[in-house]
Parts: C-alpha cells; structure tokens; sequence
C-alpha cells in the first residue's frame, strides 16, 4: 500500500473519546480480547501489508454488487462519487494496518469514535466535502462484521503460516472488528450505548 | 432441552416489526447469507439440540465471571436476580433452537424486534417483573456477537461431521447471529437504524 497519509486522515488529531478506558477494558474483556491478541493481530499485520489493495479489491467488490450498499457512497438521487469511493478506500486500507498496529490507548480510542461520528449525520460527507446520503444506518455497519471478518481468512493464510497461527491472528482480528464496530455505535445511540 | 415452552416466550403473538420484508432481504445479502444457510442452520439445530444445557452452561459461566456483564441480571445496587437468571436462559435456550429452525418469516422478524426491546429501556424486566437495570448497553449486544459466536465451533463440531460441514454450520451461525444483532438494535436507534 502506499505509504502516504490518506486523504481526511486524522489520526491522533481528534478530541478525547466519550468511551473511558474503563469502558474499553470492559468491552476487551467481553470480547475475549487479549495481550495475545495484540500480538496476533501484529502478526496479521506483517502477513497483510503487502495485500492490503487485493482486501480491498474483495471489499469494495463486495460493496459494487449491492446497489443497497454503494448507495452510501453516492449522492441522494443515486450518482455514484468515484472520488468519494478512492478517497475512503485510502483510509480503508489504512485502518487496516492501524488494527493490526495501533496500540489501544487514548489516540485509538478517540479515532475511533471519529471513525463512528464520519458515519452518522454529525459527520458524514464532511470529510470528503460530498453531497452523499446523509448517514450509514447502524444495522450496516453491524452486518459488516461478517464479510470483513470472513474474506480476511484467506488473506492471513497466504504467507504459509501454520494453520494454528492462521487461526490465531483470524480470531483476533475478529474480536478486534467486533471490539471496534461497538465503539462506531457510540453516536448512534448515546443514552443506550 | 425442555420441550416446556420457557416463561416468557411469546413466538408468534407480538405484533409486526417495523423491519421491512425488503429491509431483511437487504441485510440478509449484506451478511451474505443464503438458502444454503439455511440449511446448514437446519443440521446444526439436529447437531445442538441436546447440546444446549451445555452450550448455556458455557455462556452464563461467560457472564458469571465477569461483574459487569452479571450486573444486567442484577438489580441497580447489585444485588444478582437468580430467578432472573434461569427464566432469561430458558428463552436463551429456546433462542438458539429457533436461529436453527424458524424461517425468515413475519413471525421471526416480529419476535426478532421483540428480543431488541426486551434489552431496552421500553421493555428491558418487563416480561419477567424483575427490578434489574433499565438497559443492555447496545455496545455489549455487539460485543456479544464474539463469544456467543466462537464458543459454538466446538459444539457444531462435537457429533463427528466432517470438517467442511462443521465450517458451514459454524459461518452461518456467525451470520445468523450478526444479522439478528442488527436487528436487534432497531429499538435503540430507530432514527439512523
């Protein structure tokens, strides 16, 4: 992937997280996350680096075949933004490394709830300067826990990596996905959260 | 497991959800979930059905050890509702024979939207008459889609299916499981769900 900064990336430039370290600790442990899982998840990330744009190519694929999915990145009247889909992708790829990488301290939290707000109608199309439909409905970005957990398999297996340490770094970047969609969810529903 | 219906379990008499036919059909692609799902749900329900004592026993031990998640079982000040325990694992169990069996249907998709409200402040205690905290945060309802997920494998696995057909039934659980979480969480954030 490319080693510079994606465009509208702002991490470790955001305000704090509303989600205290206690909640994190928490919400890790309710995931089963662990210190194993952190290395696993830093394994994943030498095995990844270098198929981050075929991830990508899956996903975006995936989002190109359901005219309910490519909606978010177009305008209201149905226009598909090709800038809009490269600039996100950019970040995209991004979060990847950043999952396997980042350690899960204050700048982490807050970017993830960054990462939340840029998909409610707080912040939506702002990064990008877009005029896109003004948010993601909560039950999508739930639903995608399945396909990114599920196409990552094949990617961390193609470094022949033993099937236990496949199976490893898969989990952990499972627990990690879940982990991270429930922080997302912050702005969805902050009295309820 | 008991062929007693569990207290408390309404099937089929709630009223309609607010989720549309077409709604589902949309996140159902999303998870890519199938007819072939479908059918592995139906096996893994002959491969759980007297499993399922020991999958909760695996599940409320989850709970047990961590405070915060027992907390939800318990009444504000803390004190744990046993009574509370045993009639929610009852439709836990009864939960877990109906993601294998029931059809996507009218029926499903109402009680589906009646789980959702049973952990929110609408509805949380009501059925049971119970004094417990008025709501499951909604992060822990994702947060759950983990280990109500990766604890299954072994089950699947436990009545000497060949692997491939243990992978089908576990991925289609993983999906069911996500897609009613999505669903689940219609109550708590209705205006962007």
């Amino acid at each position: 992937m490319s080693t510079q900064t994606p465009a509208g990336y702002t991490y470790g430039s955001t305000p704090p997280s509303p989600v205290s370290r206690d909640d994190l600790a928490k919400l890790e442990a309710s995931v089963l996350f662990t210190a194993e899982d952190e290395q696993a998840l830093r394994m994943a990330g030498d095995v990844l680096e270098d198929q981050v744009e075929d991830i990508l190519d899956v996903w975006y694929g995936f989002v190109a075949s359901h005219p309910h999915l490519v909606a978010y990145f177009a305008t209201p009247d149905g226009t598909v933004l090709n800038d809009y889909l490269t600039r996100v992708r950019g970040r995209f790829g991004q979060w990847i490394m950043d999952t396997c990488r980042r350690p899960h301290d204050a700048d982490w939290l807050s970017y993830a709830h960054e990462i939340g707000l840029r998909h409610t109608k707080d912040k939506k199309n702002r990064t990008d300067a877009v005029n896109s439909v003004p948010y993601v409905p909560l039950r999508y970005m739930v639903a995608f826990i399945y396909p990114i957990t599920a196409t990552m398999r094949q990617f961390l297996a193609n470094k022949g990596h033993a099937e236990e340490a496949v199976e490893r770094m898969y989990q952990a970047w499972f627990k990690s996905v879940t982990l991270q969609t429930a922080l997302w969810l912050q702005p969805y529903a902050a009295d309820q959260w």
